[in-house]
């Protein structure tokens, strides 16, 4: 049996609904996974999943009923509320009636950006939840083998954020670092920074790119910014054939990303 | 002067709130378009812009105003009315005070598909707005000739998916057409099908495309209908290096796009 809460003054519920902010999700290194699906993965890739709430509805499907012996098996505690306050703990409209609290751990760039790394996505300010949470989702597909977000970014805890990247939230080696700081350990790597940027001749489909190559894709509005661009070793731009003034950053990203690692693989 | 309507019944306040559903734009053929940058857009495109809408707080800014002279000039009617009555006819939450009534003309096949076309996209059951608009937006970048949007996907003036094309639904050609009648007409004139497909060995980037190409891209959960699948001349993926299961709709009809216009400049 789930333990029944009904109050929404509960310590647990309260504790929950504060991790929607940004600001809580820091200081408590926690965040919120919403959907069947994405808790499945969370136990797939054994991702610490502190706890579990349902609310009334879900366990009407057999196999929600079985996915919860599952977690309870895995001494994941599972909570239940009503439909009512389980839905001031969700950002979401519809819901399936689970979510679950996973911890996670900031990682350093020291620690996380290896020798045996060759393919880095650097992030400049992406805002749009959507985007960030799609471009994490492509860079794990388009095997790079970390990310780092600098300062400026949307928070990839963000509830929309990790919808987007459909799992790859709990795969992808996601760093925080400031710009001087990657831009110093990259070039000391030998890497080369390849910057998508519009005021460049230079097609990105006309370059031999690096066999470590870190990319940068800048702001939705306003592209990379200027130091950035001033230590970039390859400026790249992707054509535009028709009429329309500029590519999404989820799009643009997935076609350099997909072009550089023609010549990595 | 623009003519104020402070009643929620009023025709035209009735008229245009009806337009926020898909059967009603088919029926008059005229859509919604919302925010100051796209209604510029539709002026410099010489869409058939009937009549324009705007807040309260509208005429606050200055180049504002001036836009308001610029549609009086064009003898385009600008009708004012409360803020409150202006967010029943739009389906975002932070507005600009702005929104205009556009007539769209239905293209046929037969008449839009002419003999310089190369390069169609086919959609199969694309549902998501925002994936409809990305991908117009980026067929117009990538210099896509013709869409063909099969039955079963989102409606084009879904006002999601005209914010996401970000202008480019007035410029890119658009046709609803029969599967049927698709395969007949591109088979005819000479067009390979290339379907993006996960069920093959064959990856994108080894094939050579012909100077006639007509790519497919499927539903989001459940790819090409299997009619569509045996009809393809070619079918294609894109490896997953990493552990994501597959990719965004939009991202991978982005990757082969421009894969493909390499083949075609």
């Amino acid at each position: 049996m789930a333990i029944m809460i009904t109050s929404k003054d509960n310590e647990k519920i309260k504790y929950t609904k504060s991790l929607l902010k940004t600001k809580n999700r820091n200081k408590e290194s926690k965040f919120i996974i919403e959907g069947y699906r994405i808790l499945t993965l969370a136990i797939e890739c054994s991702s610490k999943l502190e706890y579990v709430f349902i609310n009334e509805d879900f366990e009407n499907k057999e196999e929600h009923v079985d996915f919860v012996n599952i977690l309870k098996n895995k001494n994941i505690k599972v909570y239940k509320t009503t439909n009512k306050i389980f839905n001031e703990l969700i950002d979401t409209e519809a819901t399936q009636g689970i979510l679950g609290v996973v911890e996670f751990k900031p990682r350093s760039l020291d620690e996380n950006l290896s020798e045996k790394h060759s393919f880095v996505l650097i992030l400049d300010r992406i805002q749009d939840p959507g985007n960030m949470g799609t471009i994490i989702r492509t860079a794990d597909a388009a095997g790079v083998d970390a990310i780092i977000a600098l300062k400026g970014c949307v928070d990839i805890y963000n509830p929309k954020v990790i919808r987007s990247t459909m799992g790859s939230i709990f795969d992808m080696n996601i760093i925080h670092a400031t710009q001087e700081e990657a831009v110093r350990l990259l070039k000391l790597k030998n890497f080369d920074i390849v910057s998508s940027y519009l005021d460049t001749n230079n097609f990105y489909n006309t370059v031999e790119y690096n066999y470590k190559t870190a990319l940068v894709i800048g702001n939705e509005a306003n592209g990379i910014n200027d130091e950035l661009v001033s230590k970039s070793d390859v400026l790249v731009k992707i054509p535009i054939y028709g009429n329309a003034e500029s590519l999404n950053a989820a799009v643009s990203s997935a076609i350099l990303m997909y072009e550089i690692k023609k010549y990595l693989v």
